[in-house]
């Protein structure tokens, strides 16, 4: 009730907030009375509706208006008397919002449960259903008389997995960042999909040394296939491929039974794509069963554990002052992304963690090691970042070992050698763990493609496919080989040549005698651009590409310079990072490839067009775009962007945290991220092992 | 700008709303302007304060108001020409709302993220600290020469542990309920606390089912133990008590070290809380390695591990169609809430999540089977509530087989005798996992334990205590023992004499031949109430008991049959459940001793009190009060709240979490029991295992 009488005097107050009004009051109420309201009021300055409605509300045809003192009074900012004063009426507004918001949480908490509810399905009623005879106990054939699935137990499970029975049957190997890109991107319906893998989930790689020190969740890093593959209504084989029959086209798959036996049997394909991966690069050093390495939530278990287990060890009192200095003296044999983020997570969870709730002497005596081969630790980053990077862990007390490689690694102690003025010295520190995070090496299933290609695959790393990234040696449009498992063959140097004598036609000149002038080089930088989508970034600038190879200073290249040339960015060319970022590119690619392909094969085949040509004819080759290389090194992260670097502190930890947030593979995964992390800013890591 | 004319006429609207206010009009305006506003408005009743606003707005000593036709059409209700409609004013709200959240949401997103940023801590200075030279090689002593840690390596690390040093040295073995509790209640400062254990986690058992299946998480069910025992400054050792010398007063503990070999040590105290829990019951039955438990988060991990695997063995071409359903066949052996609520997450799993990305077949071939040695599952419950959650199975198709016993665990069957119109007939049921989750048994340093203090120790399956749960045989006040390891000692019947021979020397009569009436009856009970305060639950309704054993209704009871009451009474107490609720009690009732002691101390010491009689002197006995029981039986639960039991579908669910939500250990825990609801709610399981 008490309102009333003040929305009254606010009403009338506005009223007179108009000049053209205040004008009127002047009439009639005197010009002193108008200079005080217009002293109460700071003047408004649009007035244009509110003046048709104040003169209408005014009706100047009755000025018989006077305004008395008291009158006045009330159209001052002050309270009237008996009135709510500011702090109560802010407390009494405050009131009022609290009130608001818990009734909508509350409101939202029941609508939570009622959705909730709904989830508990109490449908346990079996239904017959059909599977087919050939599914349950599959036919044998092959060169090694296997069972050969063609048919699957889930193929009649629903009308859409029934109507894709006679599609082409599209096999992929491997859940990694490659095949899941696929998966996102194939469209249902067009290919009888399935995957095999000897894991049932998807890994998200980047953020796995988070994971190590319990800063995130194993559970957040981790997507179900079954769950991703359920778009496409593809199947699921927890199995490992053992190897390939590429004219019967039979992939041979294999699985131990629960007796520990291993069961092969044959998976027929029309596409296989290969993305298994790599294993670690032992380099040839001896004792790396006593390293942990960091690729599988189970490593990250382990490592976790394993910290954990030396920190209580080291709390015990029989253990001795140098045993308990052993146990805390952590090494990363490594100075790549990986190895970088572990130390800077677990120095992270040492320093922001361990002091909670473990003796101070072990805070004391811990210390953490990274050995690098190479000169910088990140050496694949901008320089600057190395350096940024090798800052903050100077200033962190993270020892840096460059230039150094290891020798051996003994269950106590790592012998390393390390260039002191140009010579090798060796040394050894002890150490109580040790994360071996030092590049990639084939798979055994990718050595025995290589074998079986024979002549086609040259590389020892991984497996070589063209452009289109078919396989080499493998029949043309049948298998793909995508991720880290794969390098991209370019050979332009091989393909001079054919440039030069292309060139040389048009012409009517000798290639091996041509001089070449910049506006024929930049026509030659065009078709290898053309041929070589990934050579793109490379030929950029090619003025100065021009300048510095033309060493003889002639304003032309002759054959050898422009070999020179060419030669080099073919180098830079076949090294094609091992990232997540170019197995999701070529996953990305070879979904929309395939979806090109199931739409134009009907077409297709009614023109009989050559199926080897099938995929230049309907898609262009493959393009990797670097979009940059970002790492996180301790309260801090760095980021790449193609030439432009920036590092800094939190501020860029968060821009690391959003990209990771941004690019991570479901809904869930990302509701999960955002969870772990708000577990850790309120509880702080979980120093619990099992 | 439009809302000024709008407020100005809803002030003036309202003024003209008082009764005395009309009257005013009336006479400026002439009556029938007056009618007119009191036709528009509703009157309002309660003007006291409002009338003298009015007055003092509408000065009556200038009444040359008049109101003009066009004036008072701004007084009706209706909207003003060129203002909004009722609908454009929702939106209006609704859009002002919307943004009043969306800001206050970024407002609390950003405070978090300031938050989160001051706890990233950038502080790597270390400084010297005081490690005493006893702590880093402490002294050799006591019968086995062993290394005695009297002096901790943390003891200096804050002044509230230096202060601590002198005090009674507290050790506590185990980080169960009963430990978790004790620690919980003790006063911060009265003992030097050293806990010893295997795990450094507190797990919150009552749940663990939960976990096996991914409906909640292993990290949501387990708290750092340092965590808890920061609260009173106290310390912890992962490892494992082996033996301990009460005249030494010495507990003796081993640990493996880095290299595997064991290394002992002693661990001095002044009082001793033995908290182990129990082992696994193998009931004698061969082929128990075949077998999953369910006491760890390992274990719980392991489980997962398996379900899954087998579901993944079951998709493949290669399983034939009888093993598949061997694979599928999930059997518990054991009635208990531990079997029961695992096979209810089992099932819900199965029927919530599993046709969601596994293919039908395997739903149809799943089976789940309870072997239960009762006639009942759940027989420590109403027997209301075990026909509820069997029926409850029956419905989901779970099969609980009752009277029956398991014979033998073999890797893909188990073999058991059920009962058959009395006799015993053998059978056998493929099965592809299996639970064992019958009962407790002693770990093996409690039969140590119990085999060193000999006569003292007569139970097979636990450690007796006293009343005031000191070890039996063990220096009185010394050693301790609580939870599932122990047993409270009652001995009612033997101390029947002393018991009788009191009343008969009061009596003056001799007890062999006294018959006792009602009334001396309720003095006898009242003693052996005041004796053993956990009988008081059974001896409640003493009218009924002294008609139940008045065999030849007498009306009085002889020797006989007192003594045949006693004992009935006395063989319910011995069994006090193994459970967290009869831990959680004991160790707070120990927690309050400890503190009563350590107040009342310094006072004993100067009086000269008696040592071994200080529990007595401070505390009251221990008495056992049963909260009542819960299960979660497949979306439904049951509860036995003493007497009372109920027993319903999603509403008891919610009531069973809410209850254990708030039993949990910490603010942490709940908040991620929450969330894993939640995430449980909005995707569902996860089924991966790792």
């Amino acid at each position: 009730m008490e309102s009333v009488a003040r929305l009254a005097s606010f009403g009338v107050k506005r009223l007179y907030q108009s000049p053209r009004a205040c004008a009127q009051i002047s009439r009639w109420a005197g010009p002193k009375t108008a200079t005080s309201i217009r002293r109460i009021h700071t003047p408004i300055t649009n007035f244009a509706s509110l003046e048709s409605n104040v003169l209408r509300c005014l009706n100047p045809r009755s000025p018989s208006l006077r305004l008395s003192p008291s009158q006045l009074r009330l159209l001052s900012t002050k309270p009237l008397p008996g009135h709510r004063r500011p702090i109560v009426r802010f407390f009494y507004r405050l009131f009022a919002y609290t009130g608001l918001f818990i009734l909508t949480s509350t409101g939202l908490v029941f609508a939570f449960f009622v959705y909730d509810a709904t989830t508990y399905k109490d449908n346990s009623t079996i239904s017959d259903i059909p599977v087919s005879e050939h599914a349950l106990s599959p036919k044998r054939g092959g060169p090694k008389n296997l069972p050969i699935a063609s048919v699957l137990v889930d193929d009649e499970d629903s009308p859409d997995m029934a109507a894709q029975r006679d599609k082409p049957k599209m096999v992929i190997l491997g859940t990694g960042w490659g095949s899941v890109a696929l998966l996102k991107t194939l469209h249902a319906g067009d290919y009888h999909v399935t995957v095999v893998s000897p894991v049932n989930h998807f890994l998200f790689t980047p953020m796995l040394p988070s994971a190590t020190v319990g800063t995130l969740e194993f559970r957040s890093l981790v997507e179900p296939i079954r769950r991703i593959i359920h778009r496409v209504k593809g199947h699921f084989l927890q199995a490992e491929a053992e190897s390939v029959d590429f004219s019967e086209k039979l992939v041979e798959v294999s699985q131990l039974d629960s007796s520990g036996n291993k069961v092969h049997f044959y998976l027929p394909y029309d596409k296989l794509v290969i993305g298994v991966g790599s294993s670690t690069n032992p380099h040839g050093v001896k004792g790396l069963e006593h390293c942990h390495f960091l690729k599988s939530i189970n490593d990250a278990q382990q490592i976790k554990n394993t910290v954990l287990h030396n920190l209580e060890l080291a709390c015990l009192p029989t253990t001795p002052d140098e045993e308990r200095k052993r146990l805390l003296s952590f090494v990363v044999s490594g100075g790549g992304p990986t190895g970088v983020e572990f130390a800077a997570e677990l120095y992270d969870m040492l320093n922001e963690d361990l002091l909670r709730s473990f003796p101070r002497i072990l805070r004391n005596e811990i210390s953490v090691h990274i050995i690098q081969s190479r000169g910088h630790i990140l050496n694949t980053y901008d320089e600057a970042l190395s350096k940024f990077a090798e800052e903050r862990f100077a200033h962190d007390q993270v020892e840096v070992l460059t230039n150094s490689r290891v020798k051996e690694v003994r269950p106590d102690k790592i012998l390393f050698t390390q260039m002191e003025d140009g010579k090798p010295v060796t040394k050894e520190l002890p150490m109580g763990f040790c994360l071996w995070s030092t590049g990639v090496a084939q798979t055994e299933f990718c050595k025995t493609l290589a074998k079986q290609l024979g002549d086609s695959q040259n590389n020892r790393h991984a497996l070589e496919t063209d452009t289109h990234l078919r396989l080499i040696g493998a029949p043309l449009g049948d298998v793909y080989a995508i991720g880290d498992c794969s390098t991209v063959q370019n050979n332009i140097a091989d393909h001079l040549t054919t440039f030069l004598r292309t060139m040389a036609w048009e012409k009517g000149k000798d290639p091996e005698k041509m001089h070449i002038t910049f506006k024929e080089w930049r026509e030659v930088a065009q078709r290898v651009k053309k041929r070589f989508p990934q050579a793109t970034d490379h030929l950029r600038r090619l003025d100065r590409l021009f300048e510095a190879y033309d060493k003889d200073k002639s304003g032309t290249l002759d054959f050898g310079e422009l070999h020179e040339l060419l030669v080099q960015i073919d180098n830079k060319l076949t090294s094609l990072p091992a990232t997540a970022q170019r197995a999701n590119q070529q996953g990305q690619y070879l979904g929309r490839k395939f979806n090109k392909i199931a739409s134009a094969l009907p077409g297709l085949r009614a023109n009989e067009v050559d199926y080897d040509g099938l995929d230049e004819a309907v898609y262009k080759a493959f393009e990797y775009h670097h979009m940059g290389s970002l790492a996180y090194i301790g309260n801090a992260a760095v980021f790449d962007f193609g030439g432009m670097s920036f590092s800094g502190g939190l501020l860029a930890v968060y821009l690391w945290r959003s990209i990771y947030f941004a690019q991570s593979v479901s809904f869930r995964t990302r509701i999960l991220l955002a969870m772990d992390w708000t577990k850790r800013a309120l509880f702080g890591r979980d120093l619990v092992s099992y």
